[in-house]
């Protein structure tokens, strides 16, 4: 099926003929390393050692599109629906349930792997009360409730009704009581309360804000400077349901739109990790911050409330009109609030009550850990993760990802156990606990082994939200990895389709146009700390890819699927709303069963440096636009950037000549192995010189605050050199150039002749 | 000859039993990673592939001895002549006549290295004005100067005649014209301060102190919270001398001791590398720190004179007497001063004025580099260096070691042009630059090439002072080398004997009793950051060594040879007063380079990580004995810490007995590359999670301020601590306790089954 058939009607006879012939050569590129070492030695006798042969062995291609046409979606299916029995919120009885399952399946003996085994971290998590629910109230002065917003999801399945169903709330917000007159702040960022600030005093108020455009601690970060006592936040109907908003016959049941009365929970905390223990493994006697000390907890108590009530809420507001860019998709307009209700409303004077009764607690959480040994290079490691925990039933958010990673084990392990397989380099499977308190069952693991882990990792392949849709495949990655991916993607048909693969559907809804390929799928970037990979690309420097499969974003407002972090993320909505059938979830796991089998027995690593180049010049070409007249008249070079950007290329064309006219298979081991430590090694090297102690350590993807598509840190201090017009901030944009360009003549160093 | 002839009387007999029996146990064990693949394949066929027997060629012991009987003490002394025909002080014309030395020896057809080149840094530097000297002088109170103090050294060969030889100075003490009353403070500790502090008021004086008990920066450093104003400091005949003190017949030119008027320059910031650029390479284009914010430079102006100077200053001070050990070599009594002179001195109520100009300027240093490629794992480097810069014409300080190293590279430079030999990794030769002004040249060549060196180096071999002495090896390193420095010891002649080997002496003049070999020789650890190997030790965490000759301590109180860093460090001193004959620098050339053949060439790398965990268990049992009641007083368990060790020596032990009980010769040569990769990657464990933006990153090596033979980081909060008394100082200490914990559990990861 061409692209036209599937939403591209302009042009689309010429898009499918760029297409095909761009799939032609970027295949012929892309197989180069493949195609090294095919004449292997065949000459063995018996004076050749017999592990000759076994190191010189590249993927076999065969066996690979063996091993996929096993992976079941009624497996999955299965998987799923027993992983989203009953809620599984960290720490919790249900999930110590999935840590159970995960255990036997991965000690299956006939379809388990070489081990496995649970790591518990003690890690602060934060709980709603469940004996003082928090609450959140319309209170007028003589202290009558006028209004109670709801403490739990309506129910529309029994899902809803399962106790262990933990009441909506933001997760590190402090406990506390607080009343106030209310003020709409849309999306909470700075901006939005700087404007507010300007039409009216807004200490002592309450905010009420929408999700969605800024960091969820931020919302709150953001308010305390004005004296904003509290903050309400919740999901507008237009942002994520396209305006629906009845469950009379338009939400959830009925569509995949949120119902009215879903709430988005969510970690509030601004950076990830376990807080207590920055940069050290979570043990028992392993020294805590003291929580007075413990940075990135927001101010002032904020609690998540659903679009019913917050209707309730924004239409009673008094005050001007919000402009058009803050309305909503309330049938009333959103007036920014007096502070406070109209006088017209029953709300007349009235406060509105938070009382968030939140508890921190110290708790065991486990990951479970799974392993095929490598038996040629058991010392690399190709890491595939994905979290366990969710904040309900998790159904998608994360089980789509588990339900995939177990039909995977099941299929790779079946092979290990029957001999017919073992990868070339190790795999480890982690199943992360906590993931959605702040990432913090893989923050600990990369804490606990962080020397082993960025000296032996050849990769990251996380895969948490497998299915949020079925239209094209979503990923993101180093550059290096696109290689790997758009192989893998080729090789799958896409969900449901004979005639068009996963990289076929994937190029018509996202792509670019790439000065050496033309016309190919675009690749994320993971500049974020979105998922369990952060702390492998942010942290360590490891080269890491993010795969997911979504939806039709032409065809939504929605982020996100609308059922995210509610009561509503279920199996009976995945099954119905998302994918019915599992066609889709078993396409992601072939994708990603592929990359996972070329990464871990690839003769030469598919690792692309010239693709990471190529990232780089677009980079530069970016930088130079946007920074290089103004740091010219500041008297900042970029020369040195433009030095490094050319090295690094002229390095990575080396270095893929190296590999395309050696015959690696016939040569020493330990030029192969020469070649891969440099391709592994290569994101090592963009790991910040002058800011080491940070979790946010890649210079390449982040810290970012601004976006924009070139160096993120640089873009960050330019704006905000911008903006304070102080030598000194001048100076953090000079000293980023010099580190920009250290890192990347660094990595061409890695990429180089050895000596 | 046995120990009792060469000093230990008692109980000679016995240590010699001993010491045989010791030596015959410890070489068996020693062995063990020479043995291993001694066997090699040697059923080789036209099938085999032809690399397969390079890959198992281990150390070729007759070639090494071959090798090492090249090594020519003429030569050496050649090379020390003509080295150290003029002062050259880093970046001078002299400097620039070393480097083009260097370029040729390393670039001769016949006997040079695969390649050479230099490598610029544009670092700041630290210079007296030659158009205004620094002065020291004593002035009354109308202004007439009654003493002025030395601006040269006296000449006694035409050596200080030089017109380049630089005035002594305090690199980096900031330029001012201060006066004050005189006051003695003995070693300018912050004790020493302290302690005048509570007897007299101390704003606007003037201090004088003596080098050798603390850092030189924390003279002044320490000095200026207390309201003085200057420093002078100088070298007391007793420290240095043993009370010798005339030139007309006791000092040098009449013996090694340094003569009245000899000034010991030195670099006075307190931390090393660039200052103006700490963590990245200093290019013309990098940013650079302003010079308001850089942090480690003496507050207060400061001036190091010679001893017959102070020796005017000190005998004439008020005040009551020092206490006994603030005495020194002068035939005076060291008052503290009143502050200032007594009112029977020529100098009554005169004062000290300090004119220093010094001024910073950012100049071209460089390093020179030399590599001889690997043959078989070219991305494996042993690098050994020392610097080339000196004080003045640096005879011993440090061109005898760069005179040993050109021998060296000669020797194997010739074997390898002569296609006898290429060491299976490669071999990098650094010369260093800018070393007297903080390690400069090394510094920022670790910190351009960060990523590459972490990775790759298998060790770092520093030798710098190669020859102070000629009566024992001095040695200092991780535990983990002291095999190979023990075996290379045992293979060398110790200087003009035939009967003792380089290791027999050492063990006479310096040994300990380990648990598993008994009587050995004692091998220093790399805490402080007194050369070259700081770099590569504490910011980058690679296993080192630091070799050079010294004197019988035990026969003199000097710290170090007393034309340390003075004018009459000159080839003249060396071969009449330190190595006539050149026969040490000859044992060490030889030392350092069966050393630096062995950990190139060896199958396994000569890295015995029990010999850590020896070390380990010794700062374990110490730390115990010293912390482990008061900090179970505080709630703070040790436990973690035991764990820790016990771990790593079980690790340790299975690694071992793998490589034992392996044929790695045999086997896939990749088994070997882990194991080798282990070892190799053993120290970067050790780096501080917590304190990664820091160049005192190895927590077991640094920081270290309280000498104690344990953990210094957890040693320093201790003490700390128990002085403070404040929770937070106790939580530091808890830290410290999971920060050593984690590191040596990641550690025993790296060395346990990859997986």
């Amino acid at each position: 099926m061409p692209c036209n058939a599937i939403g591209h009607h302009k042009g689309a006879a010429s898009l499918w003929l760029k297409c095909t012939f761009v799939m032609d050569s970027s295949a012929a590129v892309l197989t180069v390393g493949i195609l090294i070492g095919h004449y292997g030695i065949d000459k063995s006798s018996d004076s050749a050692p017999t592990w000759v042969k076994d190191l010189s062995k590249d993927v076999d291609e065969n066996l690979l599109e063996e091993l996929l046409s096993e992976v079941d979606k009624n497996r999955i299916e299965e998987n799923l629906r027993v992983l989203t029995k009953v809620p599984h919120l960290a720490t919790t009885a249900g999930d110590e349930q999935t840590v159970q399952l995960m255990l036997n399946r991965w000690r299956d003996p006939e379809t388990g792997l070489d081990q496995a085994w649970r790591e518990e971290f003690m890690v602060y998590l934060s709980f709603p009360d469940p004996d003082r629910p928090n609450k959140v109230t319309v209170v007028n002065s003589s202290n009558d409730v006028l209004h109670t917003a709801r403490e739990k999801e309506k129910a529309y399945t029994p899902d809803q009704e399962n106790a262990a169903v933990v009441q909506p709330y933001a997760a590190y917000s402090p406990a506390g009581q607080v009343q106030g007159k209310l003020v709409y702040a849309n999306y909470g960022r700075m901006t939005d309360y700087q404007h507010l600030s300007k039409l009216m005093n807004l200490r002592n108020a309450i905010a009420i804000t929408k999700n969605g455009r800024t960091g969820r601690a931020d919302q709150a970060i953001n308010a305390a400077p004005f004296g904003i006592l509290g903050v309400l936040v919740y999901t507008d109907p237009l942002d994520m349901n396209d305006g629906f908003m009845s469950d009379a016959n338009e939400t959830y049941p009925h569509s995949w739109y949120m119902p009215p009365s879903a709430v988005e929970r969510g970690a509030y905390a601004s950076t990830y990790g376990d807080l207590l223990t920055p940069y050290l493994a979570a043990k028992e006697e392993t020294y805590r911050v003291p929580l007075k000390d413990v940075t990135g907890i927001p101010p002032i108590p904020i609690q998540p409330i659903g679009f019913e009530d917050a209707y309730m809420l924004i239409c009673e507001l008094d005050g001007k009109p919000a402009p058009p860019e803050w309305q909503g998709g309330f049938n009333c307009t959103y007036n920014y609030g007096g502070p406070g209700f109209r006088s017209s409303s029953a709300f007349d004077n009235s406060d509105v009550k938070l009382d968030v009764f939140n508890y921190g607690e110290v708790k065991n959480s486990s990951n479970v850990m799974g392993v095929i040994r490598g038996s040629v290079e058991p010392d690399r490691y190709v890491i595939y993760g994905n979290h366990r925990d969710s904040w309900v039933h998790g159904a998608i958010d994360p089980s789509s990802g588990t339900s995939v990673m177990l039909e995977l084990t099941r299929v790779l392990g079946k092979m290990v156990k029957q001999g017919k397989w073992r990868p070339r380099r190790s795999i480890i499977f982690g199943s992360w606990g906590a993931e959605e308190f702040g990432l913090i069952g893989s923050s600990e693991y990369t804490e606990q082994y962080f020397t082993k882990l960025s000296e032996r990792t050849v990769a990251y392949i996380n895969v948490d939200i497998a299915v949020q849709g079925n239209v094209s495949l979503q990923a993101a990655g180093m550059p290096s990895l696109q290689n790997v991916i758009f192989k893998a993607a080729k090789q799958v048909k896409a969900p449901g389709l004979d005639s068009m693969s996963v990289y076929d559907k994937w190029i018509c809804y996202s792509n670019r146009t790439s000065p050496v390929y033309g016309l190919i799928p675009s690749l994320g970037y993971l500049t974020g700390a979105g998922s369990d990979y952060a702390p492998f690309v942010h942290y360590l420097g490891i080269t890491s890819l993010d795969i997911s499969y979504t939806f039709d974003r032409t065809k939504t407002r929605a982020r996100i699927y609308p059922a995210y972090h509610t009561a509503y993320d279920t199996f009976d909505y995945s099954s119905k709303f998302i994918d019915p059938g599992f066609y889709t979830h078993q396409a992601v796991g072939k994708t990603a069963g592929s990359v996972l089998v070329r990464l871990a027995d690839s003769l030469v690593l598919p690792i692309n440096c010239s693709d990471y180049a190529e990232s780089l010049e677009a980079y530069l070409r970016m930088a130079l636009i946007l920074f290089e007249d103004q740091l010219l008249a500041m008297n900042i070079s970029m020369e040195p950037i433009k030095h490094a950007v050319a090295n690094f290329r002229s390095a990575s064309n080396h270095l893929e000549q190296v590999i395309r006219s050696s015959d690696l298979a016939n040569e020493t081991p330990l030029k192969l192995r020469k070649i891969n430590d440099q391709l592994m090694l290569l994101d090592r090297a963009f790991l910040n010189p002058v800011n080491l102690q940070s979790k946010f350590r890649h210079i390449i993807w982040a810290p970012i605050q601004i976006t924009t598509r070139t160096f993120p840190g640089l873009s960050d201090a330019y704006f905000r050199a911008k903006l304070s017009r102080t030598d000194a901030a001048w100076a953090q944009v000079h000293l980023l150039v010099s580190v920009i360009s250290q890192v990347i003549e660094g990595a061409a160093h890695m990429l180089r002749d050895v000596i």
